[in-house]
């Protein structure tokens, strides 16, 4: 392969002309000065629009509330303050820019006297079209070549569109994690992994065989691989959309934690089914049994893998508040808190995992042991903190994809595309969603119903994760066209199914709101034992493990859930929490040197304390 | 489940028959994909970097906290941890790196066979020396030229290293005016004031001219604009570094608010100066007293423009939380809390004024009217919120700069530069710290003791600021050594000045701690009968202002602030806030109509309840 490289020669030749004053370095400071100032100026007011966007959104949330007014979600009125935005910026916006671009191509020699802001290098690669590559301007410049690798790193350590998302998608889930209903969440954790594994393969490859078919027939020009890779990462639903168009709703506890179960998990999926897809590339050979071993080996890999390291770095974040005086310092705990939940995605992300997984179960499990460690200045903060970052970065998310519609122009639209794309992931959800529920159901009790069956497809709810996957790569036309056509898929998915999620719970008769508050009450209450009254409310004050009452809940019937329940009960909520019984109790007197050691002050004070309690409390009563 | 499996095997083996079409735009496509995918494990494996820097950081703030070490700062410890982090980044982290640079000049055309990451453009202007641009590729390439414009836009709508220090500094800033102790910082606003303007402009000027001597001396060449520059932007010295120094050495409140005030205001002043040095070279002429008095004109616009920006947006914030009933929402409520706080930090950037005083005085706004219209819980929340963010955010810039230091390559250093930078700075400093105390103890009572002027001299500590002002542009040599002598003096006044602050505070023998504190109080109570028991630890609890008793506290005797007390009492906070007396009360009867359209119903409830409360008073006295 060739390419005709149509480099600057020219203008390495007509430089120096232009810069011929003996102020010429003068010059070329003074524009680098202008141009600093410039971007400073834009990134301020983009940052200003945005912020301004938001805070008419947080009071247009307000009124939605305030006036009960349920017919379009927030989210959705975000999105269109998105959309309406980048209309403005598309439009309107242009004369901001002070910013020249240089041609390399055109030659037009006598428009250059400064830097041009933008290099074009065209490429003719042999038997392709012409391409374009665009290069913008790095700050300063330098004599020394050496010093090209360090500008490098140097480039690296700032901001980019990745780290973008590396900070807004995290907080969110964590979020979740933090504020998930654990009971209902690991009642049905079974259903949710077939889903999550199974749904999401039958989804990809239904959707990429679909419009594999739909663009065959209309001849559109795309190959299988890129209609796998878009099927592969409109597949997953998300998480974020999920919540936001949920968490007010109280739908039925169980509905809730199979839907968002799905769409917290499934983004390990397909991530792994995309990065597979991409490799097919690499050999361009038939694929073998074992590429196939791999992908079901990377499957699980790195889906537990995620797991347990975000679980693992929860438990140390538990250990360490245990362990040392932290306590003492809310500010510094509360600090230590949010690092060390970011670092469990940053984590997973280096280490080739799902940074959404890890931080989900390091969520989990910072509310499990963790919270109960902490001061109670820290308590609140922390949950307020997480609660309030996820609203602002949601909000944000919504309304950068809504801007990016009109700002961005790495996408490229196609309505026929977009037409069968709809039609496809419908059919292809309808695929998985129905054949499996039915298998589950042959053992799972409670059945699922029809009626959920319907909500679980209807909530396919597209976002942030689909949309960020989908706008990293867009080298070519027919990405560009993915990009855009996921866009509207989040659009319309967030518009149409998510203001009609009300409208569909009523039509279903789902039960949400107080109601289904009610009747989750209800069934706790005769189906198990368990202090689970102001469970719904908090799920966080269980700050004291009650030895569980096995056999009672049908969940507890199953054989791992309720190892992993003895197990937490007298090993891991001893040894990370301040929680009696304590490790000294409950492991054989054997391993008491090392008990003692793990056993905490406030532990060996709460035990010795505990006759006198009782004896108050007896009183009292 | 296994037949769906076999179903997905079946796809797979006829999947690549139909990818085996390649060509030269498949290989661009992988290799967009490969970029992609390296600059998002990188972009990840330095933020890593970063939040476990932060970790180890918290960690040993707890540690210096608990075993109350105060010999090194905690600044300085960052500072310390960022310097170890590049050391490593610089030394060890080269192999991380996966992208390859294309030089424009060496035409080896047989090495492309991927687009380059970056183009280096070689100008070289007659009678200067060779300078080179960097370029680096813009994610996506396009066949249309039309889209150029557009392609610009949307660069602008993502993070740059200018947003950066948009997102970091701004929340330190309104966390000091959020929890500013306001009666300390207005009863010195005339010496601040007098520090700020004059001060800083006697330290611009002496540190520019006395490095231009020593600059001629050795032939360093240095044009005596750029050194002008080079003592505006380190003149100013840092909230941020002050603030994290002095905060918790509760030193008396005169000398921490003539410190900080100074720290926090002058940056405008710093700001404003480098601008109109800048502007001096347009014409290249000699400096016109028209150029001065624009000027000083500049100073006085920029520096109250900004302050009354900041304000009237607090006041906008006050006026909404108290009319609309947004207070049912806490989240809501503290996110705009968050919004606006932030966005009177943008509107000031983008018309061109400091957005760092209109910041500040926005949380002075924030704190003094809208915190009492907010909920509990919002209180609480956006107390410790910006407290958390703050501190977060001010170890992450530490952190950075130390990193800086041997990541980035526009530092060029000069050791000789740097010894000579740090006499200047410290000899102008003193040039204006004794006679203008000493112009300023003619008329002030309590006069400036001398011990309080050698610690001003002493906490010269420069900063972010600074250090952001200098990295703006690094585009001559010249430059890029002030931007590394800038880097330098802030790690030498951090690590030296911040070191031994608390060993200075008692050689100078300055109150400090509780003693502080005590002698506050006592002196407070002796001046003035208003209820300042409290205030030390919460300033905020002012929240039903008592008229004022003038003429007892010697601030009391000027007449501006007497007025602003009388008018901020009658009408600014019944205006802005559910406190009483109300506007009703206060105006005219006159304004009747529009008075009892801003009277909330809260305080309308308070005023019929006062009799009722006053008799519950008198008697449970």
């Amino acid at each position: 392969m060739k390419f005709l490289w149509t480099l600057s020669t020219v203008l390495l030749i007509v430089a120096p002309s232009i810069l011929a004053s003996n102020n010429g370095n003068n010059r070329l400071d003074m524009a680098a000065q202008r141009r600093a100032a410039n971007i400073h100026r834009m990134d301020t007011i983009i940052l200003l629009t945005y912020m301004s966007v938001m805070v008419v959104i947080v009071v247009t949330a307000w009124a939605f509330k305030h006036y009960r007014f349920r017919f379009i979600h927030e989210s959705g009125v975000t999105l269109f303050y998105g959309l309406l935005i980048g209309f403005v910026i598309r439009y309107f916006g242009l004369g901001l820019m002070q910013s020249q671009t240089f041609d390399v191509e055109t030659k037009n020699k006598s428009m250059v006297n400064e830097p041009p802001d933008y290099l074009m290098l065209e490429v003719k690669p042999e038997g392709g079209s012409r391409v374009s590559f665009h290069y913008e301007l790095i700050e300063g410049f330098f004599a020394d070549k050496r010093k090209k690798i360090e500008q490098q790193i140097e480039q690296k350590s700032v901001f980019s569109p990745e780290v973008f998302f590396n900070m807004l998608i995290p907080p969110i889930i964590f979020n979740a994690g933090y504020s998930l209903k654990k009971r209902h969440f690991f009642r049905n954790i079974g259903s949710i992994l077939a889903i999550v594994f199974i749904g999401t393969t039958i989804s990809c490859f239904g959707t990429g065989c679909l419009m594999f078919v739909f663009t065959s027939i209309f001849r559109m020009g795309y190959t299988f691989k890129e209609l796998l890779f878009f099927g592969a990462l409109i597949s997953a639903t998300d998480p974020v959309t999920i919540i936001s168009v949920f968490n007010d709703m109280n739908v039925e506890a169980d509905l809730f934690a199979l839907i968002f179960g799905e769409s917290a998990l499934n983004d390990a999926v397909a991530i792994v089914l995309s990065e597979v897809i991409e490799n097919f590339s690499t050999s361009s050979e038939a694929i073998t049994l074992q590429d196939f071993g791999s992908a079901i080996a990377g499957f699980g890999g790195v889906f537990f893998g995620s797991l347990m390291l975000g679980f693992t770095i929860g438990c140390m974040n538990a250990f360490l508040t245990k362990m040392t005086l932290i306590a003492e310092h809310p500010l510094l705990e509360s600090s230590l808190f949010v690092l060390i939940s970011y670092i469990s995605f940053l984590v997973a992300e280096v280490c080739g995992l799902t940074g959404i997984v890890s931080v989900l179960f390091c969520g989990i499990a910072q509310a499990h042991y963790t919270y109960n460690n902490l001061s109670d200045e820290s308590q609140g903060n922390t949950k307020h903190f997480f609660h309030m970052v996820s609203f602002i970065m949601e909000s944000f998310i919504f309304c950068y994809i809504g801007v990016s519609v009109f700002v961005t122009n790495n996408q490229r639209w196609s309505f026929s595309f977009l037409f069968f794309s709809l039609i496809s992931i419908t059919a292809s959800r309808a695929l998985f969603v129905y054949p499996l529920s039915w298998l589950l159901n042959v053992r799972r009790r409670p059945k699922i119903p029809m009626r959920y069956q319907h909500m679980i497809l209807f909530a396919g709810l597209r976002g942030a994760m689909a949309f960020a996957l989908a706008g990293r790569n867009t080298s070519t036309e027919n990405r560009q066209t993915i990009f855009a056509t996921t866009t509207a898929v989040v659009i319309v998915t967030v518009l149409v199914n998510g203001g009609l999620t009300s409208w569909m719970i009523d039509y279903l008769q789902i039960k949400h709101g107080k109601d289904a508050i009610e009747e989750g009450q209800r069934l706790e209450n005769s189906m198990s034992c368990s202090t689970s009254q102001g469970e719904h409310n908090s799920e966080m004050d269980e700050s004291i493990p009650v030895t569980m009452a096995p056999g009672l809940n049908p969940w507890d019937k199953a054989f791992l859930p309720r190892k992993w329940y003895h197990f937490d009960a007298s090993f891991m909520k001893p040894l990370l929490t301040h929680a009696t019984p304590s490790l000294e109790q409950t492991l054989p007197p054997i391993c008491l040197p090392l008990t003692s050691l793990l056993t905490s002050s406030r532990q060996r004070a709460y035990i010795n304390a505990e006759p006198f309690d009782t004896i108050v409390q007896h009183f009292t009563n």
